[in-house]
């Protein structure tokens, strides 16, 4: 792709800084993900500093007022960054084509291929060889589906993401949906549109009616062999690393990443934008809200080392007992 | 709709006092929501105390020996009226009408409607302007779907639910399902029909594999602006205020009411019958049992002040050496 | 079905030990619920201390040294018979006619069944009388709906589950999915096939976007009148009793049993392998990781009595002030 930047600068009504001889971008990229032709954005104090260790050469601004010569075009923007991303991000949102026909003529099916009824595949998709697409199937526009995949009924994978080889995504699973991105705009939430992609590994298995959401720009992934059970959330742009294992009804929100060969059991919750590392296990309905190092085996909310916390949770039935007896030493030594 | 109250009368076998002059009754409403020619029923101490308030005209109640000459008609029925629950519902049940088509000849729709394959619209629809409806989405009979709104593939829109103008309904998305709503009828539970509706207001977005129940009697609403993420639960008769963002695989219970712009984070539980307040940010994982008044930060499970919750949370970690300390106190104690 | 020992030894490549008469099994079956001609293994002490236990003729056993002559055959392998499963899975699973149309030739159709647009059903399906499939349902092969049953849109049910009469399945719910099973095959997770069923009794309703998962070996069971709200997952092998209430985003993991006239409030997580009593009642938001006994009323996690558990949350607020009283207290006791 390749968009102007003066439709951008007309759009966002933008003053010019820097390097003024760029005419095209490529896309919209995350600050340390960018590529050279990459526009990228710097709202935070974090990237103001770091100007320079992006590689993208056209960055959007606030009014920095010194601006440094290092051959970048700056975009600056009057209002927070932040309120310009439903703008920004829809004016990169790649348009989809108008339903057709069943299976669209330019998608590729490989050999031996099974569809079912009610197996809808979008333009320009790619089914790999050996897929099997069960009942009621939804591919939308320019997925690619790896050879050997199988997708059971009612599963939905999203514009332009991308499933591996070998995996099996079960009943209901969505793979694409949006990310929860909104900002408020005169108070009102309002949504940024969502232009990253999921990307699944090899060998990945994904459980009945569990959501991956793309990435808000750049992606969510998963990686190799990693399986996720049901009702799993996988919000936008989380990192699931190789061989990990997802237990049914965990949360990981949005940026969290997960070291290979990890496991995280069920019904727990990650919070946002920390790393948890390789070869961690997590209890069961545990509250991850901080990063987590490589090889520990932990549990709880907080959460800790894991026999640390069966003890807690044995004390705490001893809690209201605990008071009856602190009351009675505090008499005790009032009394003295 | 128009049915006859002597038909009801057949149906429950029940007695009437008051005033006889009525005949139709428009349906069955909850007793602060009826209209003049509601019925509505008073099962609890605090219904029956209350008669006056309603402005049904006729009401189903037990054997209260003095009925007040308040020009209302009532049905005095022997059992407990929680038990005639699945005859009285089933009775104002509307029929739905059989398949017939992909897209029902009676069904309206708009301008600029796109279609995709495997979509099912059913009896007496209507479609606003520029909707999109996405591979393998079904609309049951008599739903009505907002100008310019989006619904992604294998969503399904439930009997006579509604959603506004420029929503979002990620895929996999239920609503309008029946509420849980059973009696024990010999013991055994029993389904009471779920006779409301689900209404979605504007500008709302609903996340993949979401669930709206339809209101028991009475509707489920959310209301404009409101944003809700995968996973989440949604009960019968909640009512969920304007601009909210509530975050995936929360639950909120039965009749639960939520005020304007606030936000409950994920994996939070909010129990039924319960008001959470306008402005209100509730944290992760929370437990909500009670009402929350306006304007507050609050997490934790039981719930209370955020920062409060989280010393409590750092304290729990110090709870197996606390209760070693206090038992050195009281041999220290005991000793002297 | 019949499958030649012959062919498995082959496989497994393992040694022959004990009655060598036997030439066919009928399948594979866990230890204690096999038949005499049922294939079922012993890898943990727990069964090779009870190989009388099994009505099973054939045994797949590590190698003991000293094979018991009690009339059995026993296959002797020398790996864990665990990382034999994917291999062992993979011989007992049964091959799936392809797709050929909407309604496959061999399916039986019961009289006065409503069959919406975009519905499958798969080969060698029965279709009770007066069932309805709502637009887009899947039936996958060898499934079996009993009369009067409902199922709402986009609901899946796979291959050769059975779902009883005059059931209700809400919009999205997933019935037979395969369980979380896998091992590490050199390091990689490994998929067992997933050979079992779920089979779901009379006047079950499933809610909407809820998942079954189908057995490892052996079936998932949902007995009568068990109503399960919406979100809830069900793990491979678990048995629920009849008449149970399991509210909304419950999880149950796997082979845990729940007995008769038990309610599981939302969000609660049971831990796998379990058995929880009769006329239970367990609050929302638990935890139970333990057996329970029956007529119980619990709550919390850990689990405990409801009462007690409300104690320790109302505790729990005063724990940073309990904290501060200690430190008092020691000081004071030192200042002595």
């Amino acid at each position: 792709m390749k968009y102007k930047i003066s439709d951008l600068i007309t759009l966002l009504g933008c003053e010019v800084k820097g390097d003024l001889s760029l005419e095209y971008i490529s896309g919209l990229a995350p600050f340390f993900q960018a590529k050279e032709d990459s526009l990228t954005f710097a709202s935070d104090e974090k990237f103001l500093k770091s100007l320079n260790e992006t590689k993208a050469k056209v960055i959007i601004v606030p009014d920095i007022k010194v601006f440094p010569n290092i051959g970048k075009m700056f975009l600056v923007v009057k209002e927070n960054p932040r309120t310009l991303m439903p703008k920004l991000l829809g004016f990169f949102k790649k348009k989809v084509k108008p339903f057709e026909k069943q299976i669209e003529d330019s998608s590729k099916i490989g050999k031996n291929v099974s569809i079912a009824p009610g197996v809808y595949i979008g333009h320009d998709c790619v089914i790999g060889d050996n897929v099997t697409l069960y009942p009621n199937v939804t591919i939308c526009e320019g997925v690619e589906i790896g050879e050997g995949t199988v997708i059971y009924p009612n599963v939905t994978v999203r514009e332009f993401c991308k499933v591996g080889k070998n995996c099996v995504i079960q009943p209901g699973a969505v793979i694409g949906s949006d990310g929860f991105g909104f900002v408020k705009v005169n108070g009102k939430n309002t949504k940024i549109d969502q232009i990253g992609r999921a990307v699944v590994g090899n060998n990945v298995e994904i459980g009945a009616n569990t959501t991956v959401d793309r990435g808000a720009i750049g992606d969510t992934v998963i990686e190799d062999y990693t399986k996720i059970d049901n009702l799993v959330q996988i919000a936008h742009n989380v990192i699931l690393g190789e061989n990990c294992l997802i237990v049914s009804q965990v949360g990981i929100a949005g940026s969290a990443e997960v070291g290979d060969n990890t496991t995280i059991a069920g019904q727990t919750g990650v919070a946002g934008h920390l790393k948890i590392g390789k070869n961690v296990v997590i209890g069961a309905k545990s509250g991850v809200s901080g990063d987590v190092a490589d090889n520990q085996l932990l549990s709880g909310y907080p959460l800790m080392d894991h026999r640390e916390d069966l003890k807690v949770r044995v004390s705490m039935k001893k809690l209201p007992e605990l008071l009856k007896k602190v009351r009675n030493l505090e008499k005790k030594l009032l009394d003295k």
